[in-house]
């Protein structure tokens, strides 16, 4: 599990933290002499928002590296990543190296534009070479296009799910790919608009994120319009929808001149939209919304959130031998905080909900089990908070089965920071094993009830 | 506040339930004998949806009347939607039957492509008409496009965004105002790339909402752009990145036929993508995702969240008046069930968080005595769980001071299903009052302090 980064820009950079955050090593090479500064501000920003997308810890991070060589950062990766500046020879030259080195590594390109056939120009046939293009955050959001050969595509595939992506095959070889080259077309008109005095960059930005950008969030352009075709389905809603907007259409077809008068214009008005927040400000507050939506559409189990889910339920899960066991292992995330600054009340109840669930699935009445019918509810709660939890802590519970005996169940637990141990609040749980269909209680099933006695007894001694 | 909704189709539909759920009377005319029918299914998935967003009551709702003339759906009204087909001849002919029933009213289209200098052909000088252009579903998205005569947008405006929308204002006329202009630049190029073979809509829709659907739905275009230029600000971006695009853009120009073969295309790829699930289905799906990320939003204080949040601030909010007093009333939305279908036991830590945070308010310990370096902290709670609670489900909690003496505040809390006054689940609730400064324990201000010990005696009573 080794990685080259070449280049390492706020592409590169996003990359960087993606490999690392999911355990692997990563060696970097970029001739700038900011790289590495610019790196530890994309890296800052990845660790504070990527493991709050996750009910269960990431694996431990992996070791970076910066080289001064190339050839020092591709020898032994298993898989390299070029963000260089979209210039061919450029990256031909980067490509030869990456050959000499290390004629067995995956080579995937960030290129926003150009296609495989391209980059593949004065390569060796046996050199595997993709288009891995990727979107900012990098460290965010799941999406990366994939173009080329479709036996490096299928490497590529396996290697970028494993760190959470959604590796997206693409049919055949484009410019700008798909994604941008929808992003161009609304880019153009968007210009046009500011240029006529129609609207001010906020406005355009008011216009999208109040309407369709939320839609598009979640089920994208042909699943939306499908919905309003009705039951007539979509070729009837193209039929229906297409000829009205040819007029339309036709009107929009001329490119923009960036004058300097336009640039300065659009300058200014983004200015006095967004000015009196930095950049640095302004990708705190993208990462946390990013983080917000994508943890709810994770409950959903929709689209992006769905991504998340897969990968965390290929994490590994804690250890649950010990006595008392580990039940939760995590970060608390942005979203659980309230007003105070500190961890809402409601989210202890969360983890003693979870660890709850995490001792019910080791007895052998998890998912599976409430699928069949049976399930323990929690009937009584008791929880004492002893000191704050703020965002961005690791935390664990431990949890001792205390009561084991019938249809009771009963439960302690102690919650605390991963980094000193201190105990931040506990909790005594009553459950009682009922039935979901007579919803009244009902002794649990014979092996279940046995694992029960077990832990009660362990965790007595 | 009585509206009229001249149009019933799924636009006129949503129209209804933003403003019946926002307490106004309805009337509605639409000459399609299927209205009733229709507008029921519309409003049937706002009542399941929209309640949701807030963590209030919305105001009750108001009465709504089908009604066979377009004169008795007006007459009375102060505002006016019409929502009918996209043919001038016959918006014109509803705009003159409107204003001979009634030459005050506030008359707002919903059209998606017509200026407002053309829909006011042939009408009095007197007459308000302005473009009220909406977003499917009304109900969930906030955004709405006005164009016309500043007077009848400021008009347009209030109303609008006491319903909770967002209206954005459009500095000049222009077919199809702004957001549609966006999507038909989107639409064109879609088209393309299912016409060439380079993806599925499947596939489309993807690239879409993995990556930059997630962006635009919290910062829309121009200040995620803005971010990417990094501190060199939005004019440098514009300059370096519109030249790398004008050579991919100049292949963008043309317009695809929409043959036979191109819609049938779209119509199968869509079949394979979304036909398992039916419309009904997809909508669920799309109004649960909705709530999520808007809900997530609303957390964050960020986009349309925050336009929710605004609206909720002038929503009534529970009297607190009566022994015990009622601190929550609201309903419970769709994230806080868990996967037993029943609310997940951490949210009922929310409701005593949120009641405490009423009683806190009550008390004159509310967000400016926190802001002041004050406040009361959870040290212990113990919940009893009694009845399942579901999503959608309406509830109220009715909470007594126990203990009021110094640094104490004992509440018990009671949460009862509205319906019926059924108890769902008890807790008593022990806080202490801290500075925040020092983190420790330390009396509250004399006037907190007295009304803390009027409503400990009060409630005793």
């Amino acid at each position: 599990m080794q990685a080259a980064i070449i280049g390492g820009g706020v592409i590169g950079g996003g990359w960087v933290a993606r490999f690392l955050l999911n355990g692997w090593d990563v060696s970097v090479f970029d001739p700038d002499p900011q790289a590495e500064r610019k790196i530890g501000e994309v890296l800052a920003n990845a660790r504070a928002a990527l493991p709050m997308l996750y009910e269960t810890e990431l694996p431990a991070e992996g070791t970076l590296r910066f080289v001064d060589r190339l050839e020092d950062a591709v020898a032994g990766a298993s898989y390299v990543q070029e963000s260089v500046p979209e210039r061919l020879s450029l990256k031909h030259d980067v490509y030869r190296q990456i050959e000499a080195a290390n004629p067995d590594a995956l080579i995937c390109s960030s290129t926003s534009g150009f296609k495989p056939s391209e980059l593949r120009e004065g390569l060796a046939a046996s050199t595997r070479l993709v288009v891995a293009h990727p979107f900012n955050p990098v460290y965010l959001l799941p999406l990366v296009e994939l173009v080329g050969d479709a036996d490096a595509m299928e490497a590529a595939s396996g290697i970028l799910t494993g760190i959470g992506m959604y590796p997206l095959k693409v049919r055949a070889e484009i410019d700008a790919h798909i994604a941008d080259r929808l992003l161009e077309a609304v880019w153009r008109e968007a210009l046009w608009l500011v240029n006529d005095g129609i609207a001010t960059t906020e406005e355009i930005d008011e216009a999208i994120r109040m309407g369709f950008g939320l839609r598009w969030a979640q089920m994208g352009l042909f699943e939306t319009y499908r919905i309003a075709g009705g039951e007539g389905g979509m070729a009837h809603f193209v039929r229906q929808f297409g000829p009205a907007l040819e007029w339309p259409w036709t009107k929009l077809m001329d490119v923009p001149e960036l004058t300097e008068e336009l640039v300065t214009k659009i300058g200014e008005q983004s200015d006095a939209q967004s000015g009196a927040l930095s950049i640095r400000d302004l990708e705190r507050l993208r990462d946390r919304n990013l983080v917000a939506m994508l943890r709810a559409l994770k409950r959903e189990g929709s689209a992006a959130g769905a991504v998340i889910s897969d990968h965390e339920a290929a994490l590994p899960v804690p250890d649950m031998s010990g006595a008392p066991m580990v039940t939760v292992a995590r970060v608390i995330p942005s979203d659980w905080t309230d007003y105070n600054g500190h961890m809402n009340e409601s989210r202890y109840g969360q983890i003693w909900s979870d660890a709850a669930d995490a001792v019910m699935a080791h007895v052998g009445a998890g998912p599976d089990y409430v699928g069949g019918g049976l399930s323990y509810f929690t009937v009584e709660t008791k929880t004492r908070f002893l000191a704050e939890t703020h965002a961005g802590e690791r935390i664990r519970c431990v949890s001792r089965v205390t009561t084991g005996e019938g249809k009771k169940l009963g439960i302690s637990h102690e919650m605390q920071r991963a980094s000193d141990g201190a105990v931040l609040a506990t909790c005594d749980q009553f459950l009682l094993h009922v039935s979901l269909e007579t919803r009244s209680s009902c002794p649990p099933k014979p092996e279940v009830l046995a694992r029960v006695e077990a832990l009660a007894a362990a965790h007595r001694a």
